[in-house]
């Protein structure tokens, strides 16, 4: 066996003000809710890399890492929809615990659903970001084609066509991407989480 | 609306790479495996605090964190305990791709389970520990007083008396806590990370 360092045992857990510290941040999840090309996951990549850029530690959580990983056994229904966003909220609890600034890009169109992520990581680390377009704007953008799909009737539980989309009430944010472009998007997020000292 | 600073708008999205270097480090699971009351918790920590002095940012994930969040919905029987952890594998991954340093400790008893974690983390980033101790040592400590409930048939699936613990058949480590202290056992995982070139 080589030589071994000398490692001190502590019967203390490492808290996650530890981890937080370490890395030089508060963690804060940045909740992104919108319609499927309202501009979510856009604007979740610019606040990422503004981020990155400044020398502060993020994780992503979207449909890309999601849907065929953690949430591949989840399907479409109500009930589907809600244990996917139950289960983020808990994987955002663990990265805010582990001290990253999170970040989420998911339509999350159920109220409810979003109230009790809130209550899952804290109201102090929730910020709540409408991500708001029109129908018809997002339907023109539709970047992944499914609202052709859904017209066509190809997919069922389109939200927006026949699964609803519940607005937040009293978002911290909203982001009106018919009026704004991407880089002011993300600077208000970037401001907003400067304003809860996350960075 | 307060003034904005300038953000740059990328349409990449930020690789995990990038978020390993701006940690200062190269993600990797210390998988720890064992029976209750093996000393994968004592030990967990132990490296956790060893990680932390030397300036390296790392996660436990253990049954204080997941078993009453993300993995409420689950139960003990052989179906549940899959699930379990399946589910702890895909959030190492994620945790992995954020560009930490994770450790578990889950007695994770079916060899199967574990192989497929490795396949869905990757091998480069999986270490596997075997955290023995035979069943009478872990018994005697019984840490959490499980042993003697089960012995008293108040519960029933608990791995060693009623339910089966495959050891790996070849762990990247083997730590024997019959033999040794805590603090050469968290030497040696620490060790191992360095050969590993994750620290």
């Amino acid at each position: 066996m080589p030589e071994q360092p000398e490692v001190v045992w502590h019967h203390t857990r490492i808290q996650p003000e530890d981890r937080a510290a370490a890395l030089g941040q508060r963690p804060v999840v940045v909740w992104l809710t919108g319609l499927s090309g309202s501009g979510k996951s856009t604007l979740a990549n610019a606040l990422e890399h503004a981020l990155h850029e400044r020398g502060h530690h993020s994780f992503l959580l979207d449909g890309d890492n999601i849907r065929h990983g953690l949430n591949r056994d989840l399907d479409l229904s109500p009930e589907g929809r809600r244990e996917n966003i139950r289960r983020i909220g808990e994987v955002a609890r663990l990265l805010l615990d582990a001290g990253l600034i999170v970040v989420t890009a998911f339509i999350s169109p159920y109220r409810d659903d979003r109230a009790q992520v809130r209550n899952t990581v804290g109201e102090a680390r929730f910020l709540e970001v409408h991500v708001r377009a029109g129908l018809a704007a997002c339907e023109q953008r539709d970047p992944k084609g499914l609202y052709a799909r859904a017209r066509r009737g190809e997919i069922q539980h389109m939200t927006g066509i026949d699964d609803p989309y519940e607005p937040p009430h009293a978002p911290e944010l909203t982001i009106d991407t018919e009026a704004q472009g991407v880089a002011a998007g993300a600077a208000q997020l970037l401001e907003a989480l400067r304003e809860r000292g996350a960075v």
